[in-house]
């Protein structure tokens, strides 16, 4: 436990969530972390709200319960969105590695939904600092990889006019070092432990960087962007292990004169071991890359994918497969448009009338289609377009 | 004690040297400060050297031993400079206040004075954010305060051709950053205690710090000044409370492959009321200002300066002053140019030939020249030289 960070144990059970680990003995329990963060669950009425507000079919990935929490601020932009208000979309990621994996994705390609649903712009932080503070890696690595990363979340068609992505390496310095000072001036040292579980032995960089990833929440870090716009709200779509960030950053924005950024929160894309946890970099079998083949993907799910089928084919006929703990159904709901056929393995899977290996060549087929799909999409992102998303500019097509 | 910073605490005599305190019950005691600090006495022969090198008479800061300590790398760094290889130096200042006093402005006679007779490039950090943290500044006060505060280093007479002058709300970024991120990353947060006394109460923004205070020791921070000159070694003017921020750097350099930094360090400037601890920002009649009219100066040094002669013009003709403790004496030794004339002060006075009166008469004149100096070098600063020392730039002029 590289951070000393705060574990939640109660019982015999132990889950551990925090923006550097995500572990559980069992399978995570969402009802605790809402509990223990202090958000709450969207329900269908936010759903149907999303619908009624842009006129278009909510993403599967809120229909399907995948973006699952929220807090009351988001209520409070959709009210001003319906008065004609708008808001920004923030979200990022940390360059750790060359190819992400399909968890990494997910927020991306819900954001980007977000952003064509409500016709805003959005920041996208690549935090190379935190990546070269955290894990073993120079300076000229992560900045390197947070390049790669942009690619790959260029690839997922976000549009150029209404997009801004900065890695902080770059972008740290003027209106944003000004709002980072600010912020660390509210947080004491024990706050910081209570919130993300420093110890002492940990380097004080670790300790400087919480209000890096806090500050593209105040529209006044982007003059570039939202000068003249500093009341504008601003929606953070993320993984719930990013929560502590943005519980600081909400308990800092009104002693700034702030408004606090509201969040749209994912539980985790779970390892093709099981449901356990969110997946580990470390072990390139526990998850599907971007860059697999489709060879390798038909390979990972078929001899990976943890499956909650019976142990013989008379068992599972009799009993049905437990689609709680089964991974191949897991991913689909994840990655499967289609409501009605969801519905269908969900009751056929579910009874035993359907077997795993149909059900995982469903899933290889729908991963070998996405990942190809943004395989050919980032290869078509030139230098020239990272360059467009990331120069310092105003967003001419920012509310339109 | 806002920091609970670290105490040096000894038998009863109890004294407190950091970068935000500066306190003794008695005179501070420099061999046990120097003890503390790691560095070494300045002697004779490094004052014979700097004569030898310079080709100049070394500045009555040097003669006088007011700046008397430094380290190991100072030789080295000269030894250099016989070699034909240069150096450049960093100085700063924290802008807290408006109004800069006496004390504020010897290192930076000094630095001049090194400028000068080295020719050298010369880097001068405004630690606004510092200020901002520590002090219940805003970020916009800081940032005024520091452009003032510009404008009384510049009327020192800094040659603007070698000199780049930045506040850290201006300059952090790029470059800069990432080698505050190399720093903070080689410092836990229980080594910055153990440095610094940081407590848990302190919030993270002091935290964060010394690493910004730390960078301006490497070249590399500066692209447009040292670019290619990665190697370069840097010497740091500064008081001795400011060591500590010094000692961290000096034990991280080596690690990010990096040279230490040299310091020459000097002593305190005291307050008029005695030679116990440094001045005291805020008592206005504990300093004399660059603002102070004549008539404020005559009325502060006659009323206020601690006088170390007898109590009777009788015991005073028969004991002589005390010159350990007497500030009108103290303060000649730093601001009276010729020194035959501040040996025959000191043994007229010291004898008991000379009254008080007399040596605070000689001083009102030297402290009015000089703040009458000061103070018109400072009105012909314009809004358009202070953008010119601060624009981010090469300098054209650097080793000649």
């Amino acid at each position: 436990m590289e951070n000393g960070a705060k574990r939640v144990e109660e019982e015999e059970e132990e889950q551990v969530v925090n923006p550097w680990e995500v572990s559980s003995k069992n399978k995570i329990d969402y009802d605790k972390l809402i509990d223990q963060f202090g958000c709450q669950r969207l329900d269908q009425s936010f759903v149907d709200r999303v619908f009624r507000l842009t006129g278009r079919s909510p993403h599967i990935f809120l229909r399907r319960n995948v973006f699952f929490a929220h807090n009351r601020d988001l209520n409070e932009i959709l009210d001003a969105y319906e008065r004609g208000d708008k808001f920004y979309l923030y979200t990022g990621r940390g360059p750790s590695s060359e190819a992400l994996h399909l968890g990494h994705l997910i927020p991306f390609m819900f954001t980007k939904y977000l952003q064509e649903a409500f016709k805003v712009p959005l920041v996208i932080q690549l935090t190379d600092d935190e990546k070269c503070m955290w894990k073993n890696l120079t300076v000229e690595e992560s900045k390197r990889l947070a390049r790669e990363n942009a690619k790959d979340i260029i690839a997922c068609g976000f549009d150029v006019s209404r997009t801004f992505i900065f890695s902080d390496f770059d972008y740290v310095g003027g209106a944003f070092y000004e709002n980072m000072v600010r912020v660390a001036k509210c947080v004491t040292y024990n706050k910081a432990v209570g919130i993300f579980g420093f110890t002492g032995e940990d380097h004080i960089g670790k300790i400087s960087f919480p209000p890096v990833q806090a500050v593209p929440s105040f529209p006044s870090s982007f003059p570039h962007l939202f000068s003249g716009n500093d009341k504008l709200r601003c929606l953070i779509p993320c993984a719930i292990d990013q929560d502590p960030y943005f519980r600081m950053t909400r308990d800092v924005a009104p002693r700034l004169g702030y408004k606090k950024p509201a969040l749209i929160e994912s539980s985790f894309f779970p390892a093709l071991q099981g449901v356990s946890g969110k997946m580990n970099a470390g072990d390139p079998n526990s998850a599907i890359y971007v860059t697999d083949s489709p060879k390798e993907i038909k390979n990972k799910v078929n001899k990976y994918a943890f499956s909650g089928g019976q142990d013989s084919v008379e068992n599972h006929r009799k009993y049905g497969a437990n689609l709680e703990v089964d991974i191949p159904f897991k991913y689909l709901s994840f990655f499967l448009e289609y409501d009605e056929e969801l519905e269908h393995i969900r009751k056929e899977y579910g009874s035993g009338r359907m077997l795993t290996g149909e059900v995982k060549k469903r899933l290889i087929d729908v991963l070998t289609v996405l990942v190809e799909r943004h395989r050919a999409a980032r290869a078509a992102v030139t230098d020239e377009m990272v360059d467009a998303f990331m120069a310092v500019r105003p967003l001419p097509n920012m509310f339109n």
